[in-house]
């Protein structure tokens, strides 16, 4: 019995040891200004004892998808996915041979797919993303994923190598002092959830995305929810705060982003309610390890949330300069 | 230090003894089939070595709420804060007093109010509820719902009281055995989150309901959501099943409903995959301590699913027999 009780006493004190000794939580992170910022937030929010302690349940932190937990460049990874899929179901229909915008696709001639601008766009996503069930959409999104080389960035090869590891390890730091992580994307609410857990540990009722109109019905007597090839929400610019408030139905104390899709969601985490809040933009400043690129982006246009960084106290990400590192190492 | 160790085993062996010698988790219910199939499906869900165990994360629970948690009878609840607050509001819509529906409502002409129908409904329901900011519509129902007697049920006092005591213990008992527990219902959302988690404990991310249509403004440069007189979404119906995908991006494996807006809720959790499910219905039979209706009630109207249930096994609750006290005393 003696002996016993020594053993779970030592078992305490390596506990209390080890913590004390804890390791820099964000290593892929240079010093810096920003680095700094996150940390002294995260404590004196997550500190019984600080003046800016916020209970649990309350600490909540938004991030946007693309190009704040991975890359979006040269195209949205999502878009990526719905060409994949045009080519893979071409075979199923042999009249997008003759039918733009899908035979743009099949040629690989992107110059005639962006004359069909947005009503093009739209055909390809909604013959790629809708017209079969949610089951069955997760399930190609899932061996997509999985399957697919990436031809998008510089070091990785696979889609799930293209998360930034700095994020991946800010993830993790702000769950371990108990925030609840969410995304909150203009990508597709049911595209995310195929993978966000496995990639970045957030599970499908902590994720938010633009969405489908979806419709419950009754197939030979079994229920079905079928993905319609029609708008239901699209969570971006002025939608995030109101899809935050309709999903979470509190404030959140941390936002994320990268453009000005994030810019009202940001507005609402800092400007809304009183007590100690974070903003933050990660800025694409690195030409060499990812992509560089802002004001005239097309996708993740960087412009007004930049100008109003400084007024708001948003911390502004240099890629080039912050990040020690920049793509995740996930085989 | 040996006697500061025999003080924590001692701790250590009152909590297994405490656990082991377990109170009855659901008093409230009389013994009978009922009672015995819930226990028998949350310990098999929940126990590790059962082979019909679920991880804690699947175990998601979905609960409709009036009629299944609280009462609905004679008018809805929700119905009854609209036209208190139309009464509270017409000093400033002086215009009120001569128009319908507003004027059947100050004269207490119910009559006159259901001859305006569904369309009178809506004007009530957008005048109390929407043209207004998020915070301040909270607000107005927390105090409502602090305040006001309750005309409508036979034992209670205030609002707050009319909350079904055994599905109280029945929330709390699934929540202790690793359940995640929500409410889906065709309630107001933001209705009510105002009250949710005091009364029965559960967060604003697990209410889900019905929505007005909200718009993110700048109001003076201060970010506001505000609520606009229009439906975003009816949660009710074949909408239970795409709404519990949308918030949640996961299949419940167990639903509790008591109408036939809950037969779609009832059926995707029971019917869409394999594992063990469970449905529960509450059949409102006791005239006396409640109040009894089904087949041909305008609100909570039990037929369809009533007809279903011994074929898919969902357990029907006979309110009269079944729970041992109905309503709960919280003060």
């Amino acid at each position: 019995m003696q002996k016993r009780n020594s053993t779970l006493i030592l078992i305490l004190l390596t506990l209390v040891v080890s913590t004390t000794q804890a390791k820099d939580p964000l290593p892929s992170w240079n010093e810096g200004e920003v680095k700094q910022n996150i940390v002294t937030f995260v404590k004196a929010v997550s500190t019984k004892s600080s003046p800016n302690f916020v209970p649990k349940e309350e600490r909540i932190a938004v991030f946007d998808n693309d190009g704040t937990l991975w890359t979006e460049k040269p195209i949205p990874i999502q878009l990526s996915f719905a060409l994949d899929r045009i080519k893979a179901l071409s075979s199923e229909h042999p009249e997008w041979k003759t039918t733009q915008p899908f035979k743009a696709v099949l040629e690989g001639d992107i110059e005639k797919l962006k004359e069909s601008g947005l009503k093009g766009l739209m055909k390809i996503a909604f013959a790629t993303h809708a017209n079969m069930g949610i089951a069955e959409f997760k399930k190609s999104v899932k061996e997509w994923v999985k399957k697919t080389k990436n031809s998008h960035t510089k070091t990785r090869k696979l889609y799930k190598g293209i998360a930034y590891q700095p994020m991946l390890e800010l993830l993790a730091y702000m769950r371990e002092n108990g925030f609840k992580t969410y995304i909150v994307s203009g990508g597709g609410i049911e595209f995310m959830r195929a993978w966000a857990k496995e990639l970045y540990g957030i599970p499908p009722e902590q994720v938010i995305g633009t969405s489908t109109k979806t419709k419950f019905v009754l197939k030979e007597g079994k229920p079905m929810l079928m993905r319609e090839p029609a708008l239901n929400f699209n969570d971006d610019k002025e939608g995030k705060p109101v899809a935050i408030n309709l999903h979470i139905g509190r404030e959140p104390i941390a936002a994320f982003g990268n453009s000005d899709g994030d810019l009202q969601m940001l507005q609402w985490t800092t400007m809304a309610k009183k007590g100690l809040r974070f903003g933050l933009i990660i800025h694409h400043t690195d030409a060499e390890r990812e992509w560089k690129y802002d004001r005239k982006a097309l996708a993740g246009r960087l412009d007004k949330a930049l100008d109003l960084a400084p007024k708001q106290h948003w911390n502004v990400v240099d890629m080039k300069k912050d990040w020690k590192r920049v793509f995740a190492d996930i085989k």
